[in-house]
């Protein structure tokens, strides 16, 4: 396999994260023809499409402009809101643990404000697919919106509507709700997944996660596992190596369980494991 | 978009994990006319292709086996091992930090025992490609025979070599050093990596830590982060509702950072930054 | 102030931590006359009283035992357990914000293995008191002979008694109650605490604390507090700095509230804290 | 033991927190003659003292104070701070793991702000004494102001001075250096305290406990430890129990020892312990 050098310069339609004075940061699509307009001058997506990431340009008022690939975190970090966001060290780990990855079929409710869209779309890739629902028109628009402004429309099917009535897709590799009440969707969940599948949910209280438990347990989901994940910054100078003063304590909980068919035999499984 | 329900049927070349008396589980590879023995029978991977996941078979001697499809973190613990593994929590952190996904060309050093590279390379997906250095041939030899199992190993070069003398690879998307001594390497790093790549490295202890942010710095690295991941798990039950009594306490501290050519002005953005 | 070497000389009645080969700890109140009885041999009390902290003693049989004075984990991890017992992590937190310290009468229940109430015996000193109630008989022996152990049986008065009958003493400085069901006791906690005194409690489930919490709210306490300790030890080598690899994950969850009279103003006052 | 209702009842020389409007926290030691002058009015001491806790009083504006005894941290956080002032999560463990309670004579280097001289002080109790070493003037003079506020004067000794001359005191039970080189001074720890005693010391960074573990280690200091206490905040309501959002990430590094004379036997103890 020969050395590739092309993939350096930056191409129509990746993501672009342009750092401004103050670091001021700004997050686009590159789009031949189109312009980013900040308080520090008006920059061309022609001046940087073709050029070398990692790069400086200069506004039309001169003023200097570092041009990166961004990553999740610095996306999520620059969309726009309509609900809080899920954080990226609970999004790794999601991915990880409900094995989302390039040409899957994930569906996920609500769309909040998209970033978690976002992160699935980037995952599955091009040959995958993502199915949004959520039942608040207002939030599923600024959801689209961030998707459209990362380039990663055509990857999502957004659909508004309350899912009690459940999903219009079955055979889905993972499912992730991130919604207060996941217990009252448990059977429309399982319909939708392929069996064996992939169940995922976030609460942010004890009390939420108790009542997922009970009902997750009364719908034969199996291998439920609860966690949460703590990120510690550091201070990054290495003669002073010291953890930041202060951390997020708190996003969620994270709740994982399969739905599998024939109980019986399962539950004997579990028995056994517990026991051990 | 209409429903495709044929996914929820096991594929050939797709991954299966079979549980089966005592929860003792193998993971496979489905290939017609291979066979899976286990000292609770032999099973026909020709009886798992095209059935269901989640359902139950029967070896030849009767035992029951459970059949689904494995996450990462499954994979990993039933993987053949030369080296300590990188963990889940860590990994996840790491592919979205270093924005991993479909497409994209990476490179590692040590392969280890290929863990990791297999993250990697799920996660790049068939446009993708790895590029995985190793200085012990027994390593590579059990790294290879891991990515082979999973069926990535035509998403993977590999290549044993002491790094001293520098990658063939330029224009990488990502680098991640998983060495005791990464700041021996980052000349090496910045030129296979695109300019404003992504590097990446774990280390156990804060001295390495320490020694990794002075080179950083004295190379112009730019944007390091260092941070590290706790991972707790909960009893799973919720009328009782704790945290596991014992957890892993410490796996190693990721470093993050990126080259950039142009020092003089990202340092004045960076003593900005740090100055608010 | 002169300078007071004498204190260096293991006195009578004090407590002694006995090193012997593979580290095998002994804690005894030194007696004269009596001795202590190891598999390694004997050692005469009388051996050590007068000498040196910090040095050797040899037992009949000639082996090495060193001598120190032990602290609460040490005395702790020696004691003979009826119950799970409480964790220094978790003790001093308490002690520090429920004031304990000399010269205080404080009241716990249960007694179970007599840990803790070691620990309020040695924090009250000689001026303090500790009242101790436990319902079950086998337990509170346990309780009584660990705290005679360790010289402490006249700072502590145990009760073996139902508390839903209440507590016969009033205007404690400090009450904590260890038991499953906290939320039960609340109005003779009140009746038993001084106005505004401190109340504790430790509990292992988040529905557990649920409960409390509750209860707690009805019944005016104020000033509630929730939180958790987490410890983690490091291995101690000054070049290979790093974590121990494993970590005791959850011991309990810590809860603080006070007993107010004036509800009504209180009230308010908490509701602008919150507000905040 | 009869009950004894009278220590519910504020008396001289106690110390009493205030909680006035809007919370707004103080806290005095009460003196007959003297009176608090607040913002929201007068409230002389005579009011206070031989009323029960946890009462309302009012001042001479006709504002309603809350009467309470406080814990140690209400008194820390309304300290006059010169310096950064240790967190009660720290100085607990820190109490228990040096054994530091009633009787005991203890010495710290520096003073700081007096936060952890009063902590001492207050676990010594009237028959215990608290030696105090600091090197600047100013910091001594909030120290030594602090400790008078709540009324523990006489337990503590200061002294002005460079401790690199070393310390006037021997036989000390316990010895707590909280500067930034304590590698420096373990001789001088070692002759004030007496064989076997508690060493122990703070630090930020994990550099400082490189530093001191290697001194420890070349100065036959033996049983060492370094741990680190995480404390997190649960937001206390029972129908919607979680973590609170935020938490204090890092304060220091904690890192006991004890001096042993003989260090070849000792040295044997370790290694066998480390062994296993």
């Amino acid at each position: 396999m020969p050395e590739q050098p092309a993939p350096s310069l930056a191409q129509p339609g990746e993501i672009a994260q342009l750092i401004g004075p103050r670091n001021k940061t700004f997050i686009v699509q590159l789009k031949p023809g189109e312009r980013l307009q900040t308080h520090n001058g008006i920059i061309e997506h022609a001046d940087l499409i073709g050029q070398s990431w990692g790069r400086q340009v200069s506004s039309h008022l001169g003023k200097k402009f570092l041009v990166l690939q961004p990553n999740l975190n610095e996306v999520l970090l620059n969309l726009r809101r309509a609900t809080t966001i899920m954080y990226p060290k609970d999004i790794g780990f999601i991915l990880m643990n409900m094995a989302i990855g390039p040409g899957q079929r994930v569906l996920e409710a609500g769309s909040g404000s998209g970033g978690f869209t976002i992160a699935l779309a980037h995952a599955v890739g091009p040959d995958g697919h993502v199915f949004s629902y959520e039942a608040r028109e207002e939030n599923q628009e600024v959801a689209l919106d961030n998707v459209k402004r990362v380039g990663l429309a055509d990857r999502v099917t957004f659909k508004q509507r309350d899912i009690e009535e459940g999903f219009d897709e079955t055979g889905m590799d993972a499912l992730f709700l991130d919604l207060p009440n996941p217990e009252d969707y448990l059977a429309q969940a399982r319909a939708a997944l392929k069996p064996g599948g992939f169940f995922g949910s976030l609460l942010p209280t004890t009390n939420q996660v108790g009542l997922l438990l009970n009902a997750l347990e009364s719908k034969d989901f199996k291998f439920v596992e609860v966690c949460e994940i703590m990120l510690r910054y550091y201070n990054p100078v290495g003669k002073r190596l010291r953890p930041e003063h202060r951390m997020i304590a708190h996003t969620g909980y994270l709740i994982f369980a399969r739905p599998i068919e024939i109980a019986s035999t399962v539950s004997k499984i579990q028995s056994e494991a517990s026991g051990e």
